[in-house]
């Protein structure tokens, strides 16, 4: 009989710590293939390098809790009574010395619980080995992103057949948001970027409903699906009716730097390289003082996850790994363009799972 | 001049630290006027309890963090540098022996980052403190609220026209999501609930796509969209086709809590003696055992916020204070009933946001 959470004790036996805690979040979830929410309540489970695993669980989901295949002691609280005993409880059943957390997921105030039941406990920050488990996709793992994707393609195909010169960014967002709904998706992977003319020029920009989009703006969508789990991202940057000179040739230098992403990218090679190639091209043209980005991250249950692939990160690309290609030129007070690919690597080289065409494409006319 | 950073600087002299640190979320948002995003980079203002604030930013976040009303110093970095030099940086500029953090909102990995850099510093959990600040509501905040409310409660509407015996409760729940959007949700305030059968008798359920409603099943529906930065939190659990006569009387043992509920809530009161009554109506009634969860919770900018409605809690309800009456009786196997209301509390007593009918229903027949 295997142990499900084998892979997980190996994380401790590797960073030398007692035990590792997940928190609901994807690496909790793919640990007990349920989709458990992050909320005001502490839920810890607690897996030890060697021994039963124990976790610390909401009383209000336990029903919830008992689904999980969990071969383990819990502890549960009721709202009323607080849950400093159950992490007492804890302390008491499986006294550890070190626990390696996940940094990006726990939230202070469960450190802190575990301080306080453990005051001599060594909490060190776990993330890159235990969110390492999941770099490399498994086929299951693709199959769930290709349909996310999927989605996300058709509903942006909907959206763009309905641009017109006038509509507000929060209406054409709006379209967007229904459109991958109405096509299926589970949930936004995160909230959608629909951008025009200057907003465009903002890597994290909101759409605003008093800007209504106009005749040669810039017009960037940056959004995804979620489906069984798993997180597309995509972006695509088209022009309203018009596209200026400049707006072409920024445009097609951005896609010679995705497609260099492509061209570089192959079982083998680093994360460092990758990001070195696609930004070279955008160094070498007339625009370098807009670049404002690294090329992209990791996907996969979370829409921002390892490798990420920028310069210095010596992290070798193996099979299996998914990243975004998403070179971008941002020229604040004027216009940006991205252009984002979900890339799988191969042994050979690699596969974008996203299709949607990246000629310069100009709507609503 | 008014400083807009007045009251976090006194949170920071109540707490007796020398600074409060918001990281993106909630109170982020409320005090810079702008919906920043969490992400996996740190973004974190420091706002001391004397002097100019200081804000360790992303540095595409840039763009975004211009349009912000923020007199202090800025230290950016790039993700191929890394941050640490910007909290060293920090570090350098503000030292600090103490700070408090929004327990529930930051990060471990922002803690360690934060230590890294001031080995010495002393992080106290001052979430109750800053969150308090947004305890209770302006009258913006009720507008807000109040319009994602009446936009929840249309595409609630929508929904129960369509449902049908046979459906699955995925199907269902799909489309209340496409609902909440065409009905001008500006997003979910969180992933709802849509739980049939035995499901519904699990209070954080997930809706199943194999699962199909059967005639005399009860439908729970959990679930709020977003607008203008406010959630909505609304319950309602109607009957399919029919109803048996043991969910005609949970029902109303669980409408008549709800109704005490409102009964007793007004300013001056504490969100003990709420619970109190709302809880003692359903310990009263033959289903006691079926109790699972507290009265509900504050609700604002968060769908769970303080003031949290449960026996024990001191906390003095005050006029402007906004809490969700959602008293429920769960069967695990069985099935659960709950109902949810959103409740203003006046200086008289209080008043209903959510308008929805809480007559028993039976749909799809």
């Amino acid at each position: 009989m295997t142990d499900p959470l084998a892979e997980y004790r190996q994380v401790a036996r590797d960073l030398a710590v007692d035990a590792v805690a997940l928190v609901p979040g994807p690496n909790f979830n793919r640990a007990f293939q349920k989709p458990f929410m992050s909320h005001e309540r502490p839920f810890v489970a607690v897996i030890p390098a060697q021994g039963a695993p124990a976790a610390i669980v909401p009383n209000l989901e336990l029903g919830s809790w008992a689904l999980v295949d969990f071969d383990g002691a819990v502890f549960d609280w009721r709202d009323q009574d607080g849950y400093a005993a159950a992490f007492d409880a804890l302390a008491q059943h499986m006294p550890l010395s070190s626990l390696a957390v996940e940094g990006q997921v726990m939230r202070v105030f469960v450190h802190h619980a575990l301080k306080q039941a453990m005051p001599e406990l060594k909490i060190v920050d776990g993330e890159k080995a235990i969110s390492g488990l999941r770099i490399v996709k498994t086929p299951q793992d693709i199959d769930a992103l290709q349909a996310a994707i999927d989605v996300s393609e058709r509903a942006l195909k909907r959206v763009l057949d309905g641009v017109r010169v006038g509509q507000t960014e929060k209406q054409i967002e709006q379209a967007l948001i229904q459109s991958l709904f109405a096509e299926g998706a589970e949930d936004q992977a995160f909230a959608p970027i629909v951008a025009a003319g200057d907003n465009s020029a903002r890597p994290h920009a909101k759409a605003r409903a008093d800007y209504h989009v106009k005749r040669g703006d810039a017009l960037l969508f940056d959004f995804g699906a979620r489906k069984h789990g798993f997180a597309a991202d995509i972006t695509r940057t088209v022009f309203v009716a018009d596209v200026s000179d400049e707006g072409r040739d920024v445009y097609q230098t951005v896609l010679n730097a995705n497609l260099k992403g492509f061209e570089v990218t192959r079982a083998g090679v680093t994360a460092h390289d990758i990001d070195d190639a696609v930004t070279g091209v955008l160094e070498a043209s007339p625009y370098a003082d807009r670049i404002r980005t690294k090329t992209g991250h990791g996907l996969g249950r979370d829409v921002h996850e390892a490798p990420y692939i920028m310069r210095g990160n010596a992290q070798v690309m193996q099979a299996g790994m998914v990243y975004t290609n998403e070179p971008g030129l941002y020229d604040l007070g004027n216009f940006g363009v991205r252009i984002e690919d979900d890339v799988l690597v191969t042994e050979t080289g690699c596969r974008s799972l996203t299709s949607f065409p990246k000629e310069l494409m100009i709507v609503g006319r």
